[in-house]
């Protein structure tokens, strides 16, 4: 039933996808659109599009699905334009790491009978890199694609159809998806993958700083201090997005992980070590 | 030349001590002890020993080359025991992951012409869970064996031909070795070894707390998630020594993270944020 996909922004995720989408067997047309030609033209080397499209708008209009996978303003960007311009038989999904914003925008800008769908979506797949050259057709398999999708929403029978087309695809793509309220989503990001990621930055900003210089480090180093600096490698222009729209969980769980870096330190040589140790085991126990 | 080791502790590293050195074609006697009967039975029933020792100190006075694969406190313990009883004709070493209390009983136990020779090691191998049964072969192949051995110690002809066989053992095991002064080391590892500890476990331990009865989280967790939480699942018996005998240079390393997540937290909507990246992110490219 869906037969005309466009791809706005071919880097890592959206290139992905459109790999991903010919893996699962979707034999429509996707179209791609990037800010830069070279992204483009590499996504279409790989077979992730059928071909690249000049102008955005246009391609999403031509299409039934459009895919935004650029960062969270930029979504927020082809959201205002793209309303205006598609009707209740398209459909537009995003990629984007916080909900919040993004589901704000979609209640005023979509959803309604007359206009197009927004169905807001956040894959939990990525690598510490972009880039079209990164994207695998296998990125989504095994994991969780994630949507706050409001049951509130009323959507024209065509654009509510191409919803429950795309999840179907996403499910054939290899990922599980859930179901979750927007504020819940940013919440949870927040500890689950935000947090990780700001701590590995700081743990190898001050890594860099202190030890960055010893001729011995290179060798030294074990898979714990790879595994613990990976994400240390995440460019900023991934993430200014996602520290701006989620400023206020992000700067809880960093209070928090303070506190108890704090508290552990005080108690390096007391019983109460123990205790952290032991609840620390029953994290990883429970995943 | 050499052709009787013992190994005292056989848990995961004195287990694939004796796995590594059989598969590196080791073809003399290796005897083991263990406190607890099981942990030895399992260390012979995998082959890393010929026999099991019901006395350490007397395996190590039969032995040349006795190898100390216990916790910190417990090698101090058997290092005062065997000077007793070992003489010129001796060699011990150990694997644990602080060295500055152990060269210093090194120096005075050990290490003169009429006593046995000590060369204090640590393999930069491991594994978050302990145990024989997680023993491996290949455990040091392309990892970093450090020594913190002093060129002033003077050794009788006899043990300073162990330790160089030794040495050579060490790499034939797979590991490169690299000499450092007792107190570099123990600052180093702070930094690359033990700090990233620290924080798997705080980070675990918070995440516990916060989101660990989360129903969504099981599935939402990705690859970022579970590298930065692994070393959670490390035991508090494997850090008590560590964070007894090298607490200075983990509180420091502590607290100057805590200062860097604090300023990142302020940063998260200035362009502070875009240098942290930055730092990090040239932490990784040098690696």
């Amino acid at each position: 039933m869906i037969e005309r996909i466009a791809i706005l922004g071919t880097g890592l995720l959206g290139t992905s996808v459109g790999l991903a989408l010919r893996a699962a067997g979707f034999e429509g047309t996707i179209t791609g659109w990037n800010r830069s030609a070279e992204g483009a033209e590499s996504a279409l080397k790989m077979g992730a599009l059928d071909s690249i499209a000049p102008d955005g708008a246009e391609a999403a209009r031509a299409a039934q699905v459009t895919v935004l996978a650029v960062p969270i303003y930029a979504t927020l960007d082809w959201m205002k334009k793209l309303s205006g311009v598609l009707g209740s038989e398209h459909m537009v999904t995003d990629v984007g790491s916080t909900k919040g914003q993004i589901a704000e925008a979609a209640a005023r800008l979509f959803n309604a009978p007359e206009r197009a769908a927004f169905l807001p979506g956040h894959p939990m797949a990525g690598k510490e890199r972009g880039g079209a050259e990164l994207a695998e057709a296998s990125l989504f398999r095994g994991t969780v694609w994630l949507f706050t999708d409001d049951p509130a929403w009323e959507r024209s029978p065509t654009s509510a159809a191409l919803v429950k087309g795309w999840r179907e695809w996403v499910a054939a793509m290899g990922a599980k998806t859930l179901d979750l309220d927007p504020a819940r989503h940013d919440e949870l990001v927040a500890w689950v993958s935000h947090l990780p990621q700001f701590v590995s930055t700081a743990l190898s900003a001050v890594l860099e700083e202190e030890v960055g210089d010893a001729a011995e480090l290179k060798d030294v180093g074990g898979r714990g201090l790879r595994e613990m600096t990976r994400l240390g490698a995440s460019p900023y222009s991934m993430w200014r997005d996602i520290a701006y729209t989620n400023t206020e969980a992000i700067d809880h769980a960093l209070q928090i992980l303070e506190q108890r870096l704090a508290h552990l330190r005080e108690n390096l040589k007391t019983p109460e070590l123990r205790d952290e140790f032991e609840t620390a085991n029953k994290f990883r126990r429970d995943q």
